[in-house]
Protein backbone atom coordinates (compact mmCIF):
# COMPACT_ATOMS: atom_id res chain seq x y z
CA UNK A 1 0.00 0.00 0.00
CA UNK A 2 3.04 2.61 -1.01
CA UNK A 3 0.19 3.95 -2.74
CA UNK A 4 -1.02 6.12 -0.45
CA UNK A 5 2.23 8.10 0.46
CA UNK A 6 2.80 10.84 -1.87
CA UNK A 7 6.51 12.00 -2.70
CA UNK A 8 7.82 15.17 -3.31
CA UNK A 9 9.62 15.34 -6.73
CA UNK A 10 10.32 17.62 -9.76
CA UNK A 11 7.73 17.90 -13.07
CA UNK A 12 9.98 18.62 -15.73
CA UNK A 13 8.34 19.15 -19.16
CA UNK A 14 9.59 20.18 -22.48
CA UNK A 15 7.87 21.37 -25.55
CA UNK A 16 9.54 20.54 -28.85
CA UNK A 17 9.02 20.02 -32.65
CA UNK A 18 8.18 17.15 -33.29
CA UNK A 19 11.52 16.45 -35.36
CA UNK A 20 13.75 16.75 -32.06
CA UNK A 21 11.49 13.86 -29.86
CA UNK A 22 13.98 11.53 -30.78
CA UNK A 23 16.30 13.57 -29.10
CA UNK A 24 15.16 14.24 -26.22
CA UNK A 25 14.55 10.19 -25.30
CA UNK A 26 17.54 9.62 -25.88
CA UNK A 27 18.63 12.17 -23.44
CA UNK A 28 16.24 10.80 -20.82
CA UNK A 29 17.41 7.30 -21.53
CA UNK A 30 20.74 7.78 -21.42
CA UNK A 31 20.03 9.51 -17.40
CA UNK A 32 18.19 6.32 -16.78
CA UNK A 33 14.28 8.19 -16.64
CA UNK A 34 12.46 5.01 -17.53
CA UNK A 35 8.41 6.62 -17.45
CA UNK A 36 7.73 9.85 -19.75
CA UNK A 37 4.12 10.50 -21.03
CA UNK A 38 3.95 12.73 -24.30
CA UNK A 39 1.25 14.95 -25.71
CA UNK A 40 1.11 15.16 -29.12
CA UNK A 41 -0.46 17.93 -32.02
CA UNK A 42 -0.08 20.89 -30.00
CA UNK A 43 0.10 24.19 -31.41
CA UNK A 44 2.11 27.25 -30.35
CA UNK A 45 3.65 30.48 -30.73
CA UNK A 46 6.67 31.33 -30.29
CA UNK A 47 9.63 33.37 -31.14
CA UNK A 48 9.95 31.83 -34.73
CA UNK A 49 5.84 32.05 -35.65
CA UNK A 50 2.60 30.07 -35.25
CA UNK A 51 2.75 26.49 -35.14
CA UNK A 52 -0.67 25.16 -36.12
CA UNK A 53 -1.54 21.78 -35.71
CA UNK A 54 -3.46 19.18 -37.02
CA UNK A 55 -4.23 15.39 -36.86
CA UNK A 56 -3.51 14.54 -40.19
CA UNK A 57 -0.38 16.25 -40.65
CA UNK A 58 2.90 14.71 -40.48
CA UNK A 59 3.57 15.15 -36.71
CA UNK A 60 6.83 15.88 -36.86
CA UNK A 61 5.38 19.25 -38.33
CA UNK A 62 3.72 19.61 -34.82
CA UNK A 63 4.84 20.87 -31.40
CA UNK A 64 4.85 17.94 -28.88
CA UNK A 65 5.02 17.89 -24.91
CA UNK A 66 7.34 14.82 -23.42
CA UNK A 67 6.87 15.40 -18.96
CA UNK A 68 8.66 13.78 -16.93
CA UNK A 69 8.89 13.23 -12.68
CA UNK A 70 12.37 13.18 -11.40
CA UNK A 71 14.71 13.31 -7.91
CA UNK A 72 15.92 16.97 -7.99
CA UNK A 73 19.44 16.14 -8.64
CA UNK A 74 18.26 15.24 -11.96
CA UNK A 75 17.39 18.19 -13.01
CA UNK A 76 20.82 19.66 -13.76
CA UNK A 77 21.49 16.67 -16.11
CA UNK A 78 18.45 16.81 -18.36
CA UNK A 79 19.33 20.48 -18.55
CA UNK A 80 22.62 20.25 -20.08
CA UNK A 81 21.47 17.13 -21.98
CA UNK A 82 18.99 19.05 -23.63
CA UNK A 83 21.33 22.42 -24.33
CA UNK A 84 22.23 21.64 -27.76
CA UNK A 85 17.98 21.89 -28.81
CA UNK A 86 17.67 24.67 -25.85
CA UNK A 87 20.23 27.07 -27.31
CA UNK A 88 19.21 26.71 -30.75
CA UNK A 89 15.83 28.24 -29.74
CA UNK A 90 13.95 24.63 -30.67
CA UNK A 91 12.63 24.17 -27.26
CA UNK A 92 11.35 25.22 -24.31
CA UNK A 93 12.18 23.30 -20.85
CA UNK A 94 9.92 24.02 -17.71
CA UNK A 95 10.58 22.63 -14.03
CA UNK A 96 8.13 22.22 -11.39
CA UNK A 97 6.98 20.93 -7.86
CA UNK A 98 4.81 17.64 -7.87
CA UNK A 99 4.31 14.68 -5.39
CA UNK A 100 3.71 11.60 -7.17
CA UNK A 101 1.68 8.44 -5.80
CA UNK A 102 5.00 5.65 -7.22
CA UNK A 103 8.45 7.03 -6.95
CA UNK A 104 9.22 3.44 -8.96
CA UNK A 105 7.92 4.99 -12.27
CA UNK A 106 9.53 7.96 -13.30
CA UNK A 107 13.21 6.88 -12.05
CA UNK A 108 15.60 4.05 -12.10
CA UNK A 109 16.66 3.06 -8.49
CA UNK A 110 19.57 5.10 -7.44
CA UNK A 111 21.17 2.04 -5.92
CA UNK A 112 23.78 -0.66 -7.24
CA UNK A 113 21.36 -2.08 -9.25
CA UNK B 1 -16.49 40.13 -9.95
CA UNK B 2 -15.00 37.29 -7.47
CA UNK B 3 -13.22 36.26 -11.16
CA UNK B 4 -10.49 38.77 -9.91
CA UNK B 5 -9.48 36.38 -6.52
CA UNK B 6 -7.25 33.50 -6.97
CA UNK B 7 -7.54 30.86 -4.68
CA UNK B 8 -5.19 28.07 -3.58
CA UNK B 9 -5.98 24.59 -4.39
CA UNK B 10 -4.48 21.05 -5.29
CA UNK B 11 -4.52 19.85 -8.98
CA UNK B 12 -4.61 16.42 -8.98
CA UNK B 13 -3.75 15.03 -12.44
CA UNK B 14 -4.00 10.78 -13.09
CA UNK B 15 -2.29 9.40 -16.11
CA UNK B 16 -4.22 6.12 -16.64
CA UNK B 17 -4.94 3.99 -19.72
CA UNK B 18 -8.08 4.84 -21.47
CA UNK B 19 -10.54 1.44 -20.35
CA UNK B 20 -9.22 3.10 -16.23
CA UNK B 21 -11.81 6.35 -17.50
CA UNK B 22 -14.79 4.89 -16.00
CA UNK B 23 -13.34 3.81 -12.76
CA UNK B 24 -11.36 7.25 -11.73
CA UNK B 25 -14.13 9.48 -13.04
CA UNK B 26 -16.70 7.17 -10.48
CA UNK B 27 -14.35 7.63 -7.91
CA UNK B 28 -14.28 11.59 -8.28
CA UNK B 29 -17.99 11.58 -8.58
CA UNK B 30 -18.62 9.89 -5.44
CA UNK B 31 -16.16 12.22 -3.72
CA UNK B 32 -18.39 15.25 -5.13
CA UNK B 33 -15.68 16.66 -7.66
CA UNK B 34 -17.71 18.00 -10.23
CA UNK B 35 -15.72 19.51 -12.67
CA UNK B 36 -12.65 17.75 -14.37
CA UNK B 37 -10.43 17.83 -17.74
CA UNK B 38 -9.48 14.82 -19.77
CA UNK B 39 -6.47 15.18 -22.19
CA UNK B 40 -6.89 11.70 -24.77
CA UNK B 41 -4.44 10.15 -27.14
CA UNK B 42 -1.06 10.76 -24.39
CA UNK B 43 1.76 8.34 -25.68
CA UNK B 44 4.31 7.54 -22.74
CA UNK B 45 6.73 5.29 -21.76
CA UNK B 46 6.21 3.46 -18.31
CA UNK B 47 7.62 0.27 -16.20
CA UNK B 48 5.65 -2.14 -19.03
CA UNK B 49 6.83 -0.57 -22.28
CA UNK B 50 6.36 2.12 -24.60
CA UNK B 51 2.68 3.22 -24.98
CA UNK B 52 1.65 4.50 -28.74
CA UNK B 53 -1.26 7.05 -29.07
CA UNK B 54 -2.79 7.43 -32.87
CA UNK B 55 -6.31 8.89 -33.22
CA UNK B 56 -7.63 6.33 -35.18
CA UNK B 57 -6.91 3.79 -32.60
CA UNK B 58 -9.85 2.77 -29.99
CA UNK B 59 -9.08 5.89 -27.20
CA UNK B 60 -9.36 2.54 -24.48
CA UNK B 61 -5.99 1.37 -26.06
CA UNK B 62 -3.94 4.80 -25.22
CA UNK B 63 -3.07 6.95 -22.30
CA UNK B 64 -5.26 10.04 -21.13
CA UNK B 65 -4.65 12.20 -18.50
CA UNK B 66 -7.69 13.17 -16.17
CA UNK B 67 -6.99 16.82 -14.55
CA UNK B 68 -8.46 18.12 -11.31
CA UNK B 69 -8.66 20.95 -9.20
CA UNK B 70 -10.07 20.52 -5.28
CA UNK B 71 -9.44 21.39 -1.98
CA UNK B 72 -6.26 20.10 0.01
CA UNK B 73 -8.92 17.75 2.32
CA UNK B 74 -9.67 15.77 -1.09
CA UNK B 75 -7.01 15.09 -1.86
CA UNK B 76 -6.14 11.59 0.65
CA UNK B 77 -9.45 10.15 -0.45
CA UNK B 78 -9.00 10.25 -3.84
CA UNK B 79 -5.74 8.62 -3.91
CA UNK B 80 -7.02 5.81 -1.71
CA UNK B 81 -10.06 5.75 -3.99
CA UNK B 82 -7.44 5.46 -6.77
CA UNK B 83 -5.76 3.00 -4.73
CA UNK B 84 -6.89 -0.02 -6.71
CA UNK B 85 -5.50 1.31 -10.17
CA UNK B 86 -2.34 2.92 -8.52
CA UNK B 87 -1.53 -0.79 -6.71
CA UNK B 88 -1.85 -2.56 -9.83
CA UNK B 89 0.55 -0.35 -11.77
CA UNK B 90 -2.30 0.96 -13.95
CA UNK B 91 -1.79 4.76 -14.09
CA UNK B 92 0.17 7.04 -11.65
CA UNK B 93 -1.33 10.24 -9.94
CA UNK B 94 0.02 13.85 -9.63
CA UNK B 95 -0.35 16.62 -6.89
CA UNK B 96 0.72 19.82 -7.43
CA UNK B 97 0.00 23.33 -6.02
CA UNK B 98 -2.02 26.06 -8.07
CA UNK B 99 -4.65 28.58 -7.95
CA UNK B 100 -7.66 29.19 -9.50
CA UNK B 101 -9.81 31.68 -11.03
CA UNK B 102 -13.21 30.16 -9.47
CA UNK B 103 -13.84 28.05 -6.74
CA UNK B 104 -17.38 26.40 -8.07
CA UNK B 105 -15.82 24.71 -11.09
CA UNK B 106 -14.35 22.65 -9.58
CA UNK B 107 -15.90 20.95 -6.15
CA UNK B 108 -19.02 21.28 -4.20
CA UNK B 109 -19.72 23.55 -1.49
CA UNK B 110 -18.67 22.04 1.48
CA UNK B 111 -22.10 23.10 3.06
CA UNK B 112 -24.67 20.59 4.62
CA UNK B 113 -26.67 21.55 0.80
CA UNK C 1 24.85 29.17 -22.46
CA UNK C 2 22.01 30.86 -20.74
CA UNK C 3 19.97 28.04 -21.11
CA UNK C 4 21.81 26.60 -17.81
CA UNK C 5 19.58 28.57 -15.79
CA UNK C 6 16.39 28.18 -14.85
CA UNK C 7 14.15 31.59 -14.18
CA UNK C 8 11.29 31.46 -12.04
CA UNK C 9 7.83 32.71 -13.42
CA UNK C 10 4.36 31.77 -13.67
CA UNK C 11 2.55 28.96 -15.62
CA UNK C 12 -1.23 30.08 -16.79
CA UNK C 13 -3.43 27.93 -18.31
CA UNK C 14 -6.88 28.45 -19.20
CA UNK C 15 -9.17 25.87 -19.98
CA UNK C 16 -12.17 27.22 -22.56
CA UNK C 17 -14.57 26.58 -25.56
CA UNK C 18 -12.81 26.44 -28.53
CA UNK C 19 -14.81 29.38 -29.89
CA UNK C 20 -13.23 32.06 -27.18
CA UNK C 21 -9.80 30.75 -28.50
CA UNK C 22 -9.61 34.36 -30.62
CA UNK C 23 -10.89 36.75 -27.35
CA UNK C 24 -7.53 34.87 -24.96
CA UNK C 25 -4.96 35.11 -27.61
CA UNK C 26 -6.06 38.83 -28.52
CA UNK C 27 -5.55 39.24 -24.31
CA UNK C 28 -2.45 37.42 -24.57
CA UNK C 29 -1.37 39.91 -27.55
CA UNK C 30 -2.69 42.87 -25.99
CA UNK C 31 -0.36 42.05 -22.95
CA UNK C 32 2.33 41.50 -25.15
CA UNK C 33 2.79 37.95 -23.80
CA UNK C 34 4.50 36.36 -27.46
CA UNK C 35 4.56 33.08 -26.39
CA UNK C 36 2.02 30.35 -25.70
CA UNK C 37 1.26 26.42 -26.17
CA UNK C 38 -2.39 25.04 -27.44
CA UNK C 39 -3.90 21.69 -26.49
CA UNK C 40 -7.00 20.75 -27.97
CA UNK C 41 -9.77 18.20 -28.50
CA UNK C 42 -9.82 18.07 -24.34
CA UNK C 43 -12.75 16.20 -22.74
CA UNK C 44 -14.15 17.78 -19.44
CA UNK C 45 -17.09 18.06 -17.16
CA UNK C 46 -17.54 21.10 -15.83
CA UNK C 47 -21.03 23.01 -14.25
CA UNK C 48 -22.28 23.23 -17.53
CA UNK C 49 -21.98 19.14 -18.42
CA UNK C 50 -20.07 17.23 -20.06
CA UNK C 51 -18.22 18.13 -23.26
CA UNK C 52 -16.89 15.41 -25.43
CA UNK C 53 -14.42 15.61 -27.76
CA UNK C 54 -13.65 14.03 -31.10
CA UNK C 55 -10.69 14.96 -33.62
CA UNK C 56 -13.22 14.70 -36.47
CA UNK C 57 -15.58 17.46 -34.80
CA UNK C 58 -15.43 20.90 -35.45
CA UNK C 59 -13.18 22.34 -33.03
CA UNK C 60 -14.26 25.17 -31.84
CA UNK C 61 -16.99 22.69 -30.07
CA UNK C 62 -14.38 21.11 -27.59
CA UNK C 63 -12.18 22.71 -24.72
CA UNK C 64 -8.93 23.25 -25.57
CA UNK C 65 -6.02 24.99 -22.87
CA UNK C 66 -4.02 27.60 -23.40
CA UNK C 67 -0.58 27.40 -21.15
CA UNK C 68 1.64 30.80 -21.30
CA UNK C 69 4.66 31.50 -18.72
CA UNK C 70 4.63 34.61 -17.93
CA UNK C 71 6.35 37.17 -15.18
CA UNK C 72 4.37 36.99 -11.95
CA UNK C 73 3.06 40.87 -12.68
CA UNK C 74 1.57 40.01 -15.44
CA UNK C 75 -0.68 37.60 -13.47
CA UNK C 76 -3.52 40.61 -12.52
CA UNK C 77 -3.65 41.66 -16.11
CA UNK C 78 -4.09 38.76 -17.21
CA UNK C 79 -6.95 38.15 -14.82
CA UNK C 80 -8.65 41.25 -15.35
CA UNK C 81 -8.66 40.74 -19.48
CA UNK C 82 -10.74 37.18 -19.07
CA UNK C 83 -12.48 38.53 -16.53
CA UNK C 84 -15.84 38.91 -19.36
CA UNK C 85 -14.29 34.91 -20.06
CA UNK C 86 -14.52 33.72 -16.55
CA UNK C 87 -17.66 35.63 -14.82
CA UNK C 88 -19.45 34.19 -17.96
CA UNK C 89 -18.43 30.72 -16.58
CA UNK C 90 -16.93 30.33 -19.90
CA UNK C 91 -13.38 29.41 -18.68
CA UNK C 92 -10.92 28.83 -15.86
CA UNK C 93 -7.88 30.23 -14.96
CA UNK C 94 -4.83 28.41 -13.23
CA UNK C 95 -1.80 29.90 -11.99
CA UNK C 96 1.37 27.95 -10.77
CA UNK C 97 4.74 28.25 -9.95
CA UNK C 98 7.41 27.00 -12.93
CA UNK C 99 11.04 27.69 -13.58
CA UNK C 100 11.87 27.94 -17.03
CA UNK C 101 14.97 27.48 -19.41
CA UNK C 102 14.62 30.64 -21.68
CA UNK C 103 12.88 33.88 -20.80
CA UNK C 104 12.74 35.26 -24.01
CA UNK C 105 10.15 32.76 -25.18
CA UNK C 106 7.19 33.53 -23.09
CA UNK C 107 7.22 37.60 -22.52
CA UNK C 108 8.86 40.56 -24.51
CA UNK C 109 11.62 42.50 -22.92
CA UNK C 110 10.15 44.63 -20.24
CA UNK C 111 12.64 47.73 -21.77
CA UNK C 112 11.78 50.95 -23.69
CA UNK C 113 12.10 48.65 -27.05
Amino acid sequence: MTSLVLHPMKEVRVIIPGEEQSFVIQILDTLKISGYTIIKNLSGKGRHGFHVSHPMFDETESLLMIMTVVPEEKVPPILSGLAPILDRDMGVMFVSDVAVSRLEHFSEPQGDG
